[in-house]
């Protein structure tokens, strides 16, 4: 009996062609799992005849929308984590997420190998990678795009791969190839590669999917307040929502503004330099927000502990060890100073920007009495500020009189 | 003979009416030291007058825009420095220099008492203290906010410090008190205390000052390219400018296109929470394009040790300690990491954005040739990234088959 | 009726001269508190009735032992923590459980008022009262090494203090001052001051008290074999004891084994250097011993992130924050990292030494069979450290070709 | 013609059947090249006529042990680097060191190829490779144990190499195999592998080379003064010496008291643990006496900033990025925190003790006038630890007040 295969399968022209070959290869039965992680209906149309018509032996579909919000993105979330100042980790995120489902259903159908589409010189390979590995490190990879036969049969190029696909009656969309490549989910879209590949040129008009262009949003302001339990978000203007609806919602109102768009040069973990444009709509309004409520209810020191840990757990998601020792490890700090984030901030959205205005919460660590600057009160003692002053000068002091202070 | 004194003054009422009180109370000869650190010429504006009429035995004016750009901003740009994840730190960079400029005129006038009008509930008390005590700790400081006399004398509550100086004949504007505290310099103007205490209510239309709202903001996009030489910004739009005169240019344009407004809750070093409003336009602009060309020149690793040490250095800046050991290394550290981030940032403005859309490097770590994904050059060897995957899940696999996943 | 205090009292000549101060003084009714935190038996002696001979109106004794070793020393041990790579925080961890203890007899009693005997130049005044504010705000503190009346009446001098006993019939030993001060509880002892300050002399022969000299030690190995589990010491050589006993144990072994002399100058909080010599005989065994069971049962990263802590850990522990939000965030964060802690180490103590010689773990990380040099297993792909080397070394390439490599 | 390679060869066995199967497998023209970087004159002997004998068209020989001691141990050491806790990275330091001499002579004799004889699966062939990228990317790396002819030839096996070596020629020792391998420079000798990989036996008595047993060392104390000089340490006893000469002496001196003996298991970067058995005499000595110099003359915010960075900077040297741009930037920083360590610790050495005792600096930050709690300075403020403690416990109270303390 042919050994099992579970595949990340998307319908696209890439992972059809990988399907069919890696049937044929090695004589696999390829169980393809198509995961909706809000990439978006149209690309889960027709989803089921193009695996069958590729050779899958089964199409299995999850929809993992409620866990990739709630497990994956507002963690991420509580952790104001941001890569290189700028990237708020899309892709990465939902890379664990689709291993960990492909290993459920590996499990499940009692298959032995997996399989992904992403190339060798990106980051996903990783990723994927890294999480089947931790989750049963006796399972099999095939990773196609390093194969060498894969290359040997052309399958790297599109043209070759239209060919393979029209040959083995694979149904191809007759659009032309978009001049990038792009990944789609709950959190944000990307692109990368042809012609953004240089980095002084502006990504063209064309590119954006999620948010329209800054000058197209509407010339009035849109108001949110959102809730927010714990460090996680619970509801806009009063309306709770679930993880995924309430991303969902964010997403469609910040498109609309303008807002989420990034476009970048980051630091691959295989070694390059790579040029990412990003559109992180209702990330961009949560993280925001999410800043808001911290600002309120969070210590000082745990906030500054944290701020300096964010490029390391940043790259920890980047780099593809969700699940691994040293994230458990994170998040359970993590979810230790989010204890007491609750409140509501209040952002305004208008023309690609998101502001926060106004923040409040039931139990604040604010208090208007203490940080006045007006008025003089009866309890105040101005020789305690001496004394800080003091004691926080004297190594400074004598370091001055001892080495100069050049 | 009396003891001199050299006291902070800006010509406002509080620093007018501290000068006369100053002579009053403890008999000093009062030299007042108004530094140009680009807080505008209004302000400026008669200080002569005012100063004489307040009791100054003498007025000294110190244009220090220059260094202020070069040494104090450009050098804390650099370090990408932000203060809890909003603050651009115009207020914190300004008081060591203010407190330097102070401490070289007691010198040169022989001086041995400083003073300064920051309240004794706000962290500029000890930004100049510390600033005073490490450069000469033989220096005694009166800071008659912590002063008894000060508070039974009445002069903390402004309609005691109006008549007070009526008494006297100290020139007060007859405008009403605006309803918050400023502080203004050629980075930035802030806005605190007053009605802008509740974090909840948004400030009001009429707070700020250098920059218009964003949907007053022209409806086109203003371009500007920024050239940076080993993390220093030098020309706009290909025009070599002097630091101050720069940094000057970029408020201007970047006000008109309503960059630069913050709304933030954050944590004093004497321990409370404050609301602060701030419009740094420039130093957002430059912010932005310093990581643009930080991104194509800057090695990952030193990249991320840097990123993981920003709260750091922000903080230390936050609290004053500009003129401390820690500092001198941090900053000879910086320096390191921008040796080679000489190049070009595009930015677009618009309506309160700005955006990065561009960025060039005459010698750039960014290789398209191996960023790439497209093509299948013959260099490339699949199996690298084999091994590199391999030998970094060996712990996950290990850990996973030991102590299982969870 | 009279206000309550409730004294921190050791029932030496210090705290028992403070008692009948705070008494005759402020005509507050206090309570002695002696907390049994292992300063041994002599110290205990004849406390009752110094107490009452000193002007107490009741004496408390609690027996902490259990709760500070299980709660607060086996607790920092899971951190590792180690102030200025030399001192195992053995006072620094003290105070906190001797505040909180005053602040629960406190509560008991409806005292109002705390007080201590620390001086007004070391760390242990800001420990005790960070620990009482932040367990209750209201409570009012009178540190009397602070109070302009102490000092007036001379009771910071030694004689005085010994008149004022005298006239006040409070019982003093009459042995001669020792040339020092000390802290003694179940972790450690300390000296310092006096004779001790000059950091080029070496402590005298008769200064330490919990080890003998490394020299006079037996001139023969004492092995011991101590079990972890979760990160926490359970057993020595087979034998399970409760916390205290088996750190009493231990600091019985390694005193007469000479383990655990620590002699250097730190940097106190309050801002100054300062000489610190300490034994530590039973906390720098564990201490060893941990770090074996952990090499064998932690993950690299998170132990790589765990020792990047350390020092900021440490240094919350020295100064006082242990009652604080961040460190209620780091320990939990220390505590996912020794989930999987468990095993036994074996250390050799001879002469001074306490050495590391074997340590073993029912579920281990280490695996013989992969860290094996000598054989060629079939198993072993020679090319994957050849990908793991080429992709890590892919930026530095790039950065030499780029920028060179100087 | 013949390309040329360059070999590092020790004259060991591993090396000449390296260099041999070379020039019969490639046809290339080897020159071994043999560093003298202080692994001892029994190791360099005869080592000419083996290079001869196992095929080498030249032999290269280089002093490179003060270029080590002085810009790789004496750099390292300003930084207190220790790997996991205890590892004083003496094998780690020197790859680079001797990678950067092999490109060198590579560059001298025109050689397009560099070889070592590192195994597949250690941490060195990653030191080695990573320095040669970086010096030259287009250098050209055999690494023959990661060759699958090497492996086919038999040649990993110690009995074939031995036959390999007879049939060739190639002169080899006649003792037999050390049960273990190791790798000896001026900075240490380590252990690894073989009979030492349980890592709960006790490594056993004859392993140990560089120093003598703690239990037959002399039975009295032996007294070092070491002078350092903007950290790096300079005379031993008053006596001024090379780097180089100064290691060396410490050595002896450390080892005939045996000091310096660590036995660990250790993270590799490779990903496995590894159980390895350091001798690093010289190197605790110095590493112990530098911290006592820092103690003095180091500020306190410098010496908690630089601690919290001692694991990074620890584990790049381990893992072999000693030449990157982070490393630069490191050493940057560490060099300016090392402009005052001046000054000299007084060590005791006993039985495998190595203790401080004393230090000393003719610009000391220690100030025993501050520092002294025995008298009352008239100068002395107790007003001003009051504001300390009080600002401090504000956010603690809030926080106390807002969310308890739980």
């Amino acid at each position: 009996m042919a050994e099992k295969a579970v595949l990340a399968y998307s319908g696209g022209l890439d992972t059809s062609v990988i399907l069919k070959w890696l049937v044929d290869t090695y004589g696999l039965e390829v169980i393809a799992l198509c995961c909706d992680i809000g990439q978006g209906d149209e690309e889960l149309e027709g989803v089921k005849e193009k695996a069958e018509r590729s050779g899958a032996c089964k199409l299995v579909i999850r929809d993992v929308k409620e866990e990739f919000a709630r497990d994956y993105v507002f963690q991420m979330l509580k952790a104001n984590a941001v890569y290189e100042g700028c990237y708020l980790l899309g892709t990465s995120i939902a890379r664990p997420l689709l291993a960990k489902t492909q290993m459920d259903v590996a499990k499940e159908e009692g298959a032995t190998v997996v399989s992904h589409g992403a190339t060798g010189k990106g980051n996903d390979q990783v990723r994927f990678e890294l999480a089947y590995r931790t989750i049963d490190p006796s399972i099999k990879i095939i990773a196609p795009w390093r194969e060498a036969k894969f290359h040997e049969d052309g399958l790297t190029g599109r043209e070759k791969a239209m060919e393979y696909a029209a040959r083995h009656g694979i149904p191809v969309k007759q659009t032309a190839k978009e001049p990038w490549s792009t990944d789609r989910n709950l959190l944000h879209i990307s692109f990368e590669s042809g012609i953004l590949e240089d980095p002084w040129r502006e990504p063209p008009a064309g590119t954006y999917v999620m948010t329209v262009p800054p000058d197209e949003a509407p010339d009035k302001v849109t108001e949110l307040e959102i809730d927010f339990e714990k460090g996680v978000p619970v509801a806009v203007n009063g309306d709770a929502q679930s993880p995924a609806k309430l991303l969902a919602h964010l997403n469609e109102v910040g498109g609309k503004n303008g807002v989420g768009r990034v476009d970048m040069v980051e630091n691959r973990y295989v070694g390059m330099k790579s040029r990412g444009v990003y559109e992180t709509p209702g990330g961009t309004i949560l993280h925001v927000a999410h800043r808001g409520v911290e600002s309120l209810t969070m210590d000082r020191e745990v906030m500054h502990l944290r701020d300096s840990l964010i490029s390391q757990y940043a790259a920890k998601v980047y780099n593809g060890f969700w699940f691994s020792p040293e994230m458990r490890a994170l998040n359970t700090f993590i979810d230790a100073t989010q204890e007491n984030v609750t409140g509501t901030a209040r952002v305004k959205l208008y023309k690609g920007n998101c502001r926060l205005t106004g923040r409040k919460a039931p139990k604040s660590l604010y208090d208007m009495k203490i940080a006045t600057m007006d008025t003089d009160e009866g309890a105040y003692d101005p020789t305690r500020a001496t004394g800080f002053i003091e004691l926080n000068a004297l190594r400074l002091v004598v370091g001055s009189k001892v080495f100069g202070n050049g």
